[in-house]
């Protein structure tokens, strides 16, 4: 049994060398100097906070992910494996996987915020470097524990269960126990964050009128916790599941070419390549976003921070188009012209025109975020214009513009899609003759391979966008430790500078988050149509489901259109009881900080210290109470559409619940990032500045925004990633329920 | 040629009835007493800005309806009946029905309302029997004018196209030019009102705080011209639109059994009422409504003006269960039963059952609305307790509790929809090898026809939802007349009690409004199906279509995903759009209402009377600019999606946008009315009542609402069912590109 050749095993070695380089940069962030006594003291603060809620919230999920991990075991490995427990371990070691990633993200966020600040104190180019270097550890790691993961388990799977094929659908319950993990902590993080943050903001900015980040605010260590739990830990959580989702899935879809190509009397080292493609790809582009990093420079000359992680990220992506090159051409287009005659020109031409589109879109989702999200643009402009007639025409004017920000990218997502499909589907008719008698010869599945490799391609910059996304929360926090420690006026002007950046580049990474967790959905959706067929065929139903051999979704099937509909309807209830979630939890912490202003009245004259550790408890409660009914609801609604509408509903299922929750959280993540940005347009002079009527009501808008730029959208990634893995790993069931249940005999029963 | 059997002509006969007890309805409300010189000038101020902005909204409407036309003319007229103007007609005659349908509801609540006003110095009884009649007209009005319109088209097409068969197909046009002008009327309508509300509530109770509906407010006459032309206009147009389009697609649904049962060798005036079924029920249930309608009593001591009301529907619905029963039985159940042989029983069981749920969700749904809109219960209850906390937490707990409430409905609508077609199944498979060789031996095709008997159902109480609703506006202006003309204490007492049903009411309509909606759409998108089919039949291309004989819509194709796709999005433009233009125009209202005060100081000292006209001249030009480009894109996209992707990729395009819209429109509609109701509970003195700050973060949180659910909420409901009929239109231009052009040609001409 060849699952594996020479070249799959650089997969596992650039992921161990981006592990050594995140240690190096960890050890390096470590060096720098922390600062005066009174920073070292917050820094200790919160990162004893996040410690603390870290605990707490994976003794929760694990408790849970336990119970999920039997219920597997029982439903999954007793069914398809004779009880060997491939489905439990993946899913255990997925999910703790995936929860590691999150806490080292979080730890290094919370270990690089004051160093930031004293940074600052030497120049804007060191500051940058620091809290970047803080947020490049997590991209690596984020992106190499994943691949680590696949890689070993793939290997090791193969040989323990012996098939005569490779089987990467044995490792499904790693993807899923990522997605589980992370809606928990994307969740529970984002409720954390925003319940501080918004009762921070409502107490304190509002009704006390004291500055953001004041150390006379007791919510405001919750509040910076609540950037490293919220921010960090969340946004990792939702990239490793993306880039695990898509890598598994990409390999299912790939086993489809490899059985065709075996069939064909291609060697296996050849026929491999489809399968291991991914992770090949993944790996080489790690590379690429470490030496991309490199180039991360700061001219103390240059006016806008962005400038130097914009450039490092176009680097990234010309890298990773450098690599989709050499890497289609040597993996698949070489082997197979030499293999079965075809012109590898031919086929690299579309393959890598595919990778092409993959790529621009990851490059032009960027720009289309800036433009929504930006204060030099129209939408955030106008919704500070909205400010100046109150609050309640911000808010309307921000739905609008979130809303409206679902149509660029959008439109630029079926670009990619039809035109990478079309391209594969042209190489498939090309070679149709030559594919005769296999599942190869429909060019359809040319085209369904070309749009996978796009959407490797597209996530090829992940490490990348982590960097970024995480550089976002340490320089948050790192403005708070500069403005609680006191530390002087142009410290704290570079540290404003620093954080406007960062909101920037977190707005962008959510851009990136969505669109790619789009892309990875709808890969997991093909993985489930071909894993479902596999599956079916083994147990002789193939052509029940498949009479012509190729599974049909038809909507005109009430199940299936019924399926649909309720697709559409979860990321709506998913989103009322996150926002609701969040509604309740601030509103105690709105009541606990009025509470310390009115029983300890030195807190406001700065007499008296406030009880942090109070605040840090009311979020900790909420969070962990808040997060689980809409997680679990996330994780058991396919698999009831599949018991009930049967497994067919569940492909309709899937795309209605993609297609609803891209809406939804484009509009969420775009909004929450415009209202936050029109806020900053006018504390920056427009419309009568700080303190304005206009600024009032940019601030009611701005903490809107807050639970669904922060908690709701980017919870919505995970959940439409969530219900593929969901779907992939229980297939069986649905088979087993849809063999020996159907609703006639329902009637039968009733004597009908 | 049997177009039409005697049972048929109940149905323009039963219209006809309904039209004269509307005329005599009218009739007595204008015998009613006008009230005093001052409400007689400010009913007459009402009139004219309504019939001013009619007029000018209706030849905006009429030239761009014009020009479509011509379009249909020659891409339909030419291609598919040789020039002869059937579609041109048909889409002329049902635009100029429907707007003509809500000049009359208009006009007619323009009549009622100082007469309500008038009627409360006489007995609340007497207020409420005044309003409740002027609704009624209204209710009556539209659907008499539907059912009237249809029917003549369908005998006069008949015969004018002399076809060898019925062919409903051909007066589709008329449910376009319904949805066209619908679209147009509720977006314009509704952009106008809240523009009017928005800039009259900012200023005058906000900034001046100045009560509602005060004379001295620049804006208070456009404000209650707003509530004519937007909700009496706009609803009118929504569900005329609604229950056309469900007549039609019914009809064209039943042509299906008709063709098969001709086929059978059953007398074609047998089978014939499969296809007019949907308009006989109609007009009888028509007549229950009438029936229905003169249970409404008010006892003086009745603390809930709702209860008569309420009583008057649950009596209709129970009216339409027995209609139903018995037309199911003599018009489809016993004449099958004699001409085939099955059993009637078995036929008439399953079908009544199907009519049974779908009169059940035309029940239930009021009651889930009821439960999200009204202050009594928990949803509105936590909005208006987390008002307490400022508007930010007002805002985000009102989305939390609107997507909330999409659940139930949701559920709701997929049981009845499930139910009906298992029903449907049941007696197909039963029968199975009765109708063996003809395309009803599958039993999904009854099923089908099921769901068909259950929409019709559920929308055959209509005009009692409509009369209900249209006491709603009717009610507020008497309420805004009271307060203007300064009638006394207890007669604003009246008013308001009178005036909170109105709300509810409005919100119920809306409830049923969305639900219908997309019942009806989901019975076009059948209609759809069974069209194409038929014309690609026609052509010889129905085995392209339909390779085993029933289209495939099937989302693994590509094309057909990115359909739905678009479809999802096209919802999310629609209101970004539609809430964009009322924050424009409301932005320009506020600031010529903040320019009176300014310039003309006597204003609010009540010395000077404001210019109310320039008011409603800035409401006008608003919603006239800005109803255009939204309306056109909704009317254009599916014609793009048919002519690049295909029709078979229009037919997942529909169901994206329908499902996305259901979604949203709950959403919208539902916010807005918790957020209406919460701040009314807080103004019936809870948490502080009114002046405090709960109140005015309720106030936004109204604001916010305001185009939520009298702009953009309302208008995806008539958007849901516009693309079904552009679809249903266009078939002949999407086979002929199907036919012609294919994306592999681009490729070919490139050279590749």
């Amino acid at each position: 049994m060849t699952v594996a050749n020479a070249i799959f095993w650089t997969a596992p070695l650039t992921a161990l060398i981006a592990i050594f380089a995140a240690i190096y940069f960890a050890l390096w962030v470590k060096k720098q100097p922390r600062g005066t006594p009174k920073m070292i003291e917050i820094q200790d603060a919160v990162k004893e906070g996040s410690i603390a809620f870290i605990k707490r919230q994976y003794s929760t999920i694990s408790i849970i992910g336990l119970i999920v991990a039997v219920i597997l075991w029982l439903a999954i490995d007793l069914t398809r494996y004779g009880g060997r427990p491939y489905t439990f371990l993946a899913f255990t070691i997925g999910s703790a996987t995936s929860l590691s990633a999150g806490a080292i993200a979080m730890l290094m966020a919370a270990e690089t915020n004051a160093r930031t600040t004293e940074a600052a104190r030497r120049s804007k180019h060191d500051s940058l470097i620091t809290a970047f270097r803080g947020g490049l550890v997590m991209g690596l790691i984020v992106v190499a524990m994943s691949l680590l993961g696949i890689s070993i388990l793939y290997v090791v799977y193969s040989y323990w269960r012996d098939a005569p094929t490779p089987s990467p659908q044995d490792i499904i319950g790693f993807a899923f126990g990522a997605s589980f993990a992370a809606l928990f902590a994307q969740l529970g993080g984002g409720i954390y964050t925003k319940a501080a943050d918004v009762g921070a903001d409502l107490v304190g900015k509002v009704e006390a009128g004291i500055p953001e980040d004041d150390p006379r605010n007791p919510a405001v260590i919750a509040d910076n916790v609540g950037d490293a739990v919220g921010d960090c830990a969340g946004r990792g959580a939702d990239l490793f599941e993306s880039i695990t989702g898509e890598n598994i899935g990409g390999m299912i879809v790939g086993l489809t070419f490899y059985l065709a190509l075996i069939h064909m009397n291609v060697p296996a080292e050849i026929a491999v390549n489809f399968i291991i493609f991914p992770l090949v790809a993944r790996g080489w582009g790690l590379i690429i976003t470490l030496l991309a990093s490199f180039f991360v420079k700061l001219d103390e000359n240059e006016e806008d921070p962005m400038r130097p992680l914009r450039f490092a990220y176009n680097l990234n992506v010309i890298g990773a188009i450098v690599v989709f090159a050499i890497l289609i051409y040597i993996m698949l287009a070489k082997p197979l012209a030499d293999s079965l005659g075809i012109s590898a020109g031919i086929f690299w031409g579309f393959m890598f025109g595919a990778a092409f589109l993959g790529l621009g879109l990851a490059w032009i989702i960027m720009i289309i975020t800036d433009y929504y999200t930006n204060y030099h643009y129209r939408p955030v402009k106008e919704v500070a214009a909205a400010s100046q007639t109150g609050p309640a025409t911000n808010i309307i004017t921000g739905l609008s513009v979130g809303m409206e920000s679902t149509a660029l990218p959008t439109i630029m997502l079926l670009i990619a899609l039809i035109g990478s499909f079309i391209f594969g589907e042209q190489f498939g008719s090309i070679y149709k003759t030559k594919f005769a008698g296999t599942p190869l010869e429909n060019p359809l599945v040319w085209g369904i391979y070309a749009t996978t490799i796009a959407t490797m391609a597209m996530l090829s910059v992940t490490g990348m966008i982590l960097a970024m996304d995480g550089y976002g929360p340490i320089a948050d926090q790192a403005g708070g430790v500069a403005e609680m420690a006191n530390v002087g006026e142009d410290i704290r002007k570079t540290m404003e500078a620093l954080d406007a950046v960062g909101n920037t580049t977190k707005a962008l990474a959510k851009g990136y988050g969505m669109t790619s967790a789009g892309l990875a959905a709808l890969l997991l959706f093909q993985a489930y149509l071909e894993d479902l067929y596999r599956e079916a065929e083994k147990l002789g139903l193939a052509s029940w489901y498949a009479p012509d051999g190729h599974i049909k979704v038809d909507i005109t099937r009430p199940e299936v259109l019924m399926g649909a509909l309720v697709g559409a309807l979860l990321p709506f209830i998913f989103t009322s009881m996150s926002l609701g979630a969040v509604g309740r939890a601030a509103k105690g912490m709105v009541e606990e900080v009025r509470r310390q202003f009115r029983e300890i009245p030195g807190i406001l004259e700065g007499t008296e210290k406030p009880d942090y550790g109070q605040c840090v408890d009311v979020s900790t409660r909420a969070a962990l109470k808040e997060m689980v009914v809409p997680s679990l609801l996330v994780t058991i609604t396919p698999v009831l559409v599949g018991i009930i509408f049967g497994a067919v509903a569940v492909a309709s299922f899937i795309i209605g619940a993609t297609f609803s929750g891209i809406m939804l959280g484009f509009t969420l993540n775009n909004s929450g990032a415009a209202w936050d940005n029109a806020k900053k347009l006018i504390e920056a002079g427009a419309y009568g500045g700080k303190g304005s009527e206009a600024h009032k009501a940019a601030v009611v808008g701005d903490t809107v925004g807050d639970p669904a730029k922060d908690t709701s959208g980017p919870s919505i990634h995970v959940l439409v990633k969530l219900i593929n893995t969901v779907a992939l790993v229980f297939i069986p069931v649905f088979i087993w329920f849809d063999a020996h249940f159907h609703i006639s005999d329902f009637f039968k029963w009733l004597g009908l």
